[in-house]
C-alpha cells in the first residue's frame, strides 16, 4: 500500500559546493548564547521564577490544593492500611539484611515518609526501607562492627553495646547518604542517574538478588553465620554456611518451607487474577500472624531453640547526633548507596507518573530524600528508598496521593507503640522466607541474558560485567565497576566506527557500501569513504589507518619518495646528468643512475611538491629518469562522507588537516561531502584552512560533489552512460602509465589529476 | 575557479522507500565473521606468522640486516657520545627529582638502554630517565621513607639506612612498573594510549613542569626542605620554602643564576641557528664542567657550604630482588607510571618513526620497556622512558639506530667505572638550574589556552581540569582525574547533542536548520526533526523531550486523553445521553456534560485508539461531543533524520519504539530516514517491527520521504509551485478545527491525517 512504486524523483537544481551554496541562500544571523548569558539568565532575579522556584520546593501545595476529598480519601484510606500492614512486615525483614535489630525497620518505615509527604513530588511510592540498600548497610554496619571480633577503632563507641554500636554506624551512614542526596539535589545533578543503563540496573539487582538470598540462608536454615563484608565475602558466606549445614535446624527449615511454599503459590494466584480480585491477597501478612500465633501457642523458641524477633520496645527513642569519625570511614560506601537509593525509587516513581499523567522533578527528588534520611537519620532510621513490591500494594489498592502514605506511617506508629509485643514470637525464619520469595522478580532478569546477546553484544557485557563484579566484589564496587564497563563501551562504540567504501548505485543519486551491491558504477581514480561516527582524539587514527587502508597507499611516504626523487632529479640536472627536451628527460649520463639516497635533510620530505628551477611539472605515474621508482598513485579524487560525523575535537582537527594536506600534495584531490554546517563553521572557527586545505573542497551532498568530479576529471565515454546528462566539454583523457610529461604552465585542471 | 556555478544537479529516479529500494537492488549476501570465528582465525596456526611473530620480539634482527656500517656507524658514534654527556648529566640532575643519591641516575641511564636495544623498536628515542616519571618515583619514596620521621612500616626495611630503603623502593616500584608494562604488552592493549588526548598531555605535563619547578627551588635556593607527597604537597613544600627563604645559600642561588641565563641564552642561539649549526652546542655541558672545576679549585663545598653531590662510588652494585611488601604499597602509583612513561616514549618515538618513515609497533614497545624496567630494576636503577630533549640530542646530532644508545650507555658505563669522582665537587644547584632551564617548553604550554577555549570548550576543559588535578592532587591522582573529564567530556558531547527542525530550501532537494534560512518551504503539518548522535541510554530521554518540543505536544498525553473521551463517549451512547446521526453525534440530555473522569481504570489509557463499536471514526481535531476536550495535534507527518545516528543500544531501540508507537497511535505518520543500514539490519533482528512500526515508514533520503508525505496529504494548490512536477491525484484538504465526522469505512488515506 505504501510502496511508493511509479512515483518518481526528480530534481533539477544548481550543482552546489557549500560555498555557492551559502552565497544563493545566505544564512540568517544567529547570535548564540555563550556562557556568560546563561549564566546572567540563571541568576536574573524575577518575581515569578522565585514563587515557583519556592512551590516546586514544597510539591505537597501543588497536590494538596487539587486534593478531590470526596473520591481521593477513602482510596487513600484502604490503600494506606494495606501498605501499613506490608510496611511492618518488610521493615522487620529487611532489618535483618542491616543486621539491625528488627524494630529499627520500624523507624524506618516511619520517619522518612512523614518528611516526604511534603518534598516528594511521586504520589505513588511508598518510601521506606529496600533491600539491596539495607544490604549495603549491612555490609558497612559488619565491617566497622563485626559478629566475632572487637568493633573498628571508632570513638564514640565507647561505653556502648554491640547492637547499639550498629545503629550508631547505620544510622550515621544514612545521614551521610541524605547529605549526598540534598547536595546533588542541590546541584541540579539528578541527571546522573541516566548513567544507570537498563543493562546496568538488571545485572546489578540480579547481583544483589544473589546476595539478599544468600544473606537470608542463614536465617531459613537457622544457623548462626557471622555477618562478612567485603570482596568475595559471598563465597565467603555460603563456605560457612555448607560447612554447618548439618546443624540446620529442622523446626526453621520446616516453617521457610511452607511459607515459602504457601506464599509462591498465592502470589501466582494474584497475579493471574489480577483482574478480578478488587485486592490482591495479603498473603505474606497472613501468613505472619498464622506463624507468629503458632510460635506462640507452642513456645518454638524454648521447645525447638528457633530465632525469633524477640524483644520489641513500645516507643520511639530520643535522637541522636551522627558520628564525625563514621562518616569518614564509610564515605566511599554511602556515595553508591546515595545514588542507588535515589535511582531506585526515581524510576519506580517514574513508572507511575507516566501511567496517572503528572510530572515527577528528579532534583526534588533527590532533595526530598536527602532531608528524609538526614532526619530519619537522627532517630535512629536506616537509609530510606522505595521497595517495588511495597509501591506495588500502595498504587495497586488504590492509592492517590502521599495521604495513603502517611496513613501507612500511621500504622507503623500504631504498631511501633501499642501492639510491637505481639511480633516478638515469630521466628526470624518466616521473615527471611518472605524475603526470598520476593526475589523471583529480581532473579528471573537472568532469563534475558541470552536474547540481549543476541542483539546487542556491548550492553550484554555491561549486565555480565555488571553482574559478576557485584556479586563478587560487593555492591558498592560492582556499581562502580559497571559505571566503567558502560562508559568505555560507549567511548569503544564510538572509537572503533564503521568505516565503509561507498559506490554510486547505477541510474541514481544513491551512494551505498560497494561490497554490498553489484549494479554499482565507481568511475577509475574516484574513490568515496564514509566513517560512522564522530571524529576524535581516541579515533583520529583509526579513521587515518582505515581511509589509508581503503586508498591503497600511504599519502605521506608517497609524499616522500617524490620529494626524495625531486631532489635526485634537480640535482642531476644540475650535473648536467639529465637533460630536459621536448620530447622528456634525457639521460645523459649512465653513472647517475646509482646516485645514492640522500639522507641528510629528511627535513622538508613532508613539504609540498616544488616544482621551481624545473622546467616542467612531473607526472609522477609515468616512467621516471635515472631509473627512480616512486609509488604510482591511481586516486586523483577523494570523496568523504561527513554525515555521520557529528563532532570534531582539537586533536581530530589538527590530524585531519595533516591527512589533508598529505593528500592534496600528492595531488588527490580531496572533497568533504553531506558535512554539519555547525561543524563547518568550527572548522573556520578554529583557522582549519589554509593556501592548501580550502574551503571550496566542501560539497552539499555525495552526488554534487560526484558530479563536480566528473566534470572536472570525465571518464571514457563507454562509462559515461548514466550521467550523460551533464555537459561535459572538457575532454577525456585517463591516467596512463606510459611516460608522458605535461607543461608546467597549463591550467591547473589539466595536470593536477 | 572550483566554484559549480551553473552547473547542473539533474536526477530523475523512482522515489525510494527503504523497502522498494532493497527490492529493486537486492543485496549482496556477505557472511560476516562472528566472534567465533575471529578466535579461531587468532588462534589458527600458520608457519608464516609465528616466524613474523618472533622476529617481532626482537626488533634489533630487522634493522641489524639492512644496516649500512658505511654510512651509518659514524654518524652512530658521533650522535653515541653527544647523548652519553648529556645521559651523564640528566642522570645526576633527575636523580634529584626521585629523591635518591645521584649516582643512581648513571645506572637509569645504562641498564634500560641494554635492552632496549634489543627489543625497542624506536632507532631514535634515547631510552632513560624522564623527569616527569622520576618526580613520580620521589614522591612514592619521599612517602614510604620520609626525611623526618621513621620510614614506614615494611617488612625489608630492618637494618637498611634511609637512602638504601630508598633504593629499595625506587627499584620495587621500577620493577612493577615493568611488570605492568610487560603485561600490557602481552596482552596488546597498548591502544590505551589512544585515550591520552593532547589535550590532556599538554595540561598533565604543564603540572608535572610545575611540580618539577617546585621540586627543584631547594637546590638551587640551596635550603633543606623535607620531601613532601601526597595530595596539596606543592602547597605544603611552596610554605616551607617561603618561611625558610631568608637563609638561602646566597653562593647557590648566583651559581644557578649564572647557569640559568647562560644555558637560556645559549639554548635560544641554538634554535635561532639551528640550520647553521652542525652539532647544537652542549652548553650544559660545558656549564657542568666549568662549575664543577671552579667549585673543586674554590672549594666551595666548605667555605659556601653548599651542597654537592658528594661521593660516587665507582663500579656497579649487585642485584637485588624486589620487595613484595612494597609492590602491595605502591600499585596504586605504579599503573599511573607504566601508562605515563610509556605514553611519553611512544609519542616520541612516534614523531621520529613518521619522519624517518619506519613502522614502531605500540605493543612490542611496552614489551621492550616493560622488561627493560625489570631488568634495570635489578641493578638498582629506576624507572626508564625518555626524556624529549635527550632524544632530541641523539637524533639531531646524527643518530640512525639504537647503536648510537647502547654507545651512549657505554660512556654512562665508563663514567660510572672510571671517571665518576671527578663529578664529586659539582653543586647540586647546577643540577637543578640544568633541570628548571629545560622546563621552558613544558611551561610554555601554558599558552595555547586561551586560543584551545576559544576554539574548542570541552577540550579546554580537559586541559585545565587534568592540570589543576595534577597539580593539586598529585601527578597519579591527576592522571586519573584528567583521563576521568575526558571519558566524560565525550559522553557529554554526544549524549547532548544538537537536534534541530529541517525545513525545505526552496526550489532544492536541500533539508536545513529552519532557523539558519529564510528561503523555506514547509509543508503545513510536516515537522523535520534531526538527531545529530549515536542514540543510547544516557541521551534516549533527552532526544524524547526535544522531539516533543519540536512536535508541540506530548503523544503519550494526547493518546491517554483521546482514550478517556472515547470512553465517555462510548459511556454516553450507551446510556443514550448521545446519538449517532449523519450530521455527526447529537447530544440528548445536558446531563452528560457532566461526566465525570473514570479515573478508575486508568490502565489501558496508552493502547490504540479501538473505534469497534462506534459508528464512526473521530476527528480529533474538531470540536468533540459533551464538551468534551482533547488538545488538537497540528501534525500528521514527522520525518525524523538519522544520518548521524551511529548506533543503537538496547535502551534507545526499546525508548524509540515506544516513542513511535505513541505517535502512531495519535495518528502522526513517521518517516525514518537515512538511516544507516547496519542500522536498519539490526533493527530487524531485535524485533523492532510489528503490526503497529512498520518497516515501510523507512525511506532512503529526506526528499523521497518529503515526497512521499505531499503525494499522501498534499498541499493546497497555492503552496504547491515547487512541487508541480509530482502527479498528485489526490484532492487537496486540509486539517480543519470545524466538526467534521468522516465515515469508518473510508479508505485509510483519507482519515488518517
Amino acid at each position: 500500500m505504501m510502496r511508493p512504486e511509479a512515483r518518481l524523483y526528480a530534481v533539477t537544481r544548481p550543482l552546489y559546493s557549500e560555498e555557492s551554496f551559502a552565497e544563493e541562500h545566505k544564512k540568517v544571523y544567529r547570535r548564540r548564547k555563550n556562557i556568560l548569558d546563561h549564566i546572567k539568565q540563571y541568576l536574573t532575579f524575577d518575581t515569578k521564577r522565585t514563587k515557583n522556584a519556592a512551590l516546586s520546593l514544597l510539591p505537597v501545595i501543588g497536590w494538596m490544593k487539587i486534593y478531590q476529598i470526596k473520591e481521593w480519601l477513602l482510596s487513600d484510606i484502604v490503600s494506606g492500611c494495606s501498605t501499613g500492614l506490608v510496611a511492618v512486615l518488610q521493615g522487620l525483614a529487611y532489618c535483618l539484611l542491616a543486621s539491625l535489630p528488627p524494630w529499627y525497620g520500624l523507624f524506618s518505615a516511619f520517619f522518612p515518609v512523614i518528611i516526604y509527604f511534603f518534598l516528594g513530588t511521586s504520589r505513588h511510592i511508598s518510601v521506606g526501607p529496600f533491600p539491596v540498600l539495607c544490604l549495603m548497610i549491612g555490609s558497612v554496619v559488619t565491617r566497622l562492627v563485626p559478629d566475632d571480633g572487637p568493633p573498628a577503632n571508632i570513638t564514640g563507641f565507647e561505653g556502648l553495646t554491640r547492637d547499639e554500636a550498629r545503629v550508631l554506624v547505620a544510622s550515621s551512614v544514612t545521614f551521610l547518604v541524605g547529605l549526598m542526596q540534598l547536595a546533588m539535589g542541590m546541584l541540579q545533578v539528578g541527571f546522573v542517574v541516566l548513567y544507570l543503563s537498563d543493562s546496568l540496573v538488571s545485572g546489578f539487582t540480579t547481583a544483589a538478588a544473589i546476595h539478599i538470598l544468600v544473606s537470608q540462608l542463614k536465617f531459613v536454615l537457622g544457623l548462626q553465620v557471622p555477618g562478612i563484608s567485603g570482596i568475595l565475602s559471598i563465597v565467603y558466606t555460603l563456605k560457612i554456611i555448607f560447612q554447618k549445614i548439618t546443624s540446620s535446624n529442622v523446626c526453621d527449615v520446616v516453617i521457610s518451607l511452607v511459607v515459602m511454599v504457601v506464599v509462591f503459590f498465592v502470589k501466582e494466584l494474584n497475579d493471574r487474577f489480577k483482574s478480578k480480585l478488587p485486592v490482591p491477597i495479603p498473603i505474606e501478612v497472613i501468613m505472619t500472624v498464622i506463624t507468629c500465633g503458632v510460635s506462640f501457642a507452642f513456645d518454638f523458641k524454648t521447645i525447638y531453640g528457633i530465632d525469633v524477633v524477640g524483644y520489641i520496645p513500645s516507643g520511639y527513642e530520643s535522637p541522636m547526633a551522627p558520628n564525625l569519625h563514621i562518616f569518614q570511614e564509610t564515605a566511599m560506601e554511602a556515595f553508591p548507596m546515595a545514588i542507588v537509593g535515589f535511582a531506585v525509587a526515581f524510576s519506580v516513581a517514574k513508572v507511575y507518573s507516566v501511567k496517572h499523567d503528572y510530572t515527577i522533578d528528579g532534583n526534588q527528588e533527590l532533595i526530598a530524600f536527602g532531608v528524609s534520611n538526614i532526619f530519619g537519620a537522627s532517630f535512629k532510621s536506616f537509609a530510606a528508598s522505595t521497595a517495588l513490591s511495597r509501591s506495588a500494594v500502595q498504587e495497586s489498592t488504590g492509592g492517590k496521593t502521599q495521604v495513603a502514605g502517611l496513613l501507612s506511617a500511621v500504622l507503623v506508629m500504631i504498631v511501633t507503640l501499642a501492639i510491637g509485643f505481639l511480633l516478638e514470637p515469630l521466628p526470624k525464619s518466616v521473615l527471611g522466607a518472605v524475603v526470598i520469595v520476593n526475589l523471583k522478580g529480581m532473579l528471573l532478569q537472568i532469563r534475558d541474558v541470552p536474547s540481549l546477546w543476541r542483539r546487542d553484544k556491548p550492553d550484554t557485557v555491561v549486565w555480565v560485567g555488571t553482574c559478576i563484579a557485584a556479586i563478587f566484589l560487593g555492591l558498592d564496587v560492582g556499581l562502580a565497576v559497571g559505571l566503567g564497563v558502560e562508559l568505555l563501551s560507549v567511548i569503544l562504540r564510538v572509537q572503533f566506527p564503521r568505516c565503509s567504501v561507498l559506490a554510486n548505485i547505477k541510474g541514481t543519486d544513491i551512494y551505498r557500501d560497494r561490497k554490498d551491491h553489484i549494479r554499482i558504477y565507481e568511475p577509475e581514480g574516484v574513490r568515496i569513504f564514509k566513517i560512522s561516527s564522530p571524529i576524535f582524539f581516541a579515533n583520529i587514527e583509526f579513521f587515518r589507518d582505515k581511509l589509508i587502508e581503503a586508498l591503497g597507499f600511504n599519502p605521506l611516504r608517497v609524499l616522500k619518495k617524490r620529494n626524495k626523487a625531486l631532489r635526485i632529479i634537480k640535482k642531476l640536472l644540475k650535473k648536467g646528468d639529465l637533460q630536459w627536451t621536448s620530447e622528456g628527460f634525457l639521460n645523459t649520463s649512465f653513472g647517475a643512475q646509482k646516485e645514492s639516497e640522500d639522507e641528510s635533510n629528511m627535513e622538508e620530505l613532508d613539504q609540498p611538491i616544488d616544482f621551481k628551477d624545473l622546467p616542467t611539472r612531473i607526472d609522477w605515474n609515468a616512467r621516471l629518469p635515472a631509473n627512480i621508482i616512486v609509488p604510482t598513485v591511481e586516486i586523483h579524487s577523494l570523496v568523504l562522507d561527513f554525515a555521520a560525523v557529528s563532532f570534531l575535537d582539537m586533536s581530530a582537527l589538527k590530524g585531519l588537516k595533516t591527512l589533508l594536506r598529505e593528500l592534496i600534495r600528492v595531488e588527490v584531490d580531496v572533497y568533504v561531502v553531506a558535512c554539519d554546517s555547525y561543524i563547518l563553521e568550527k572548522l573556520h572557527d578554529c583557522c582549519f584552512f589554509d593556501d592548501e586545505v580550502l574551503p571550496t573542497m566542501f560539497f552539499l551532498t555525495l552526488h554534487d560533489a560526484m558530479l563536480h568530479i566528473l566534470e572536472k576529471c570525465p571518464e571514457p565515454a563507454e562509462k559515461k552512460s548514466i550521467y550523460e546528462k551533464i555537459d561535459t566539454t572538457v575532454t577525456v583523457h585517463k591516467p596512463t602509465t606510459s611516460l608522458r610529461i605535461r607543461d608546467k604552465n597549463a591550467p591547473d585542471r589539466e595536470t593536477r589529476f
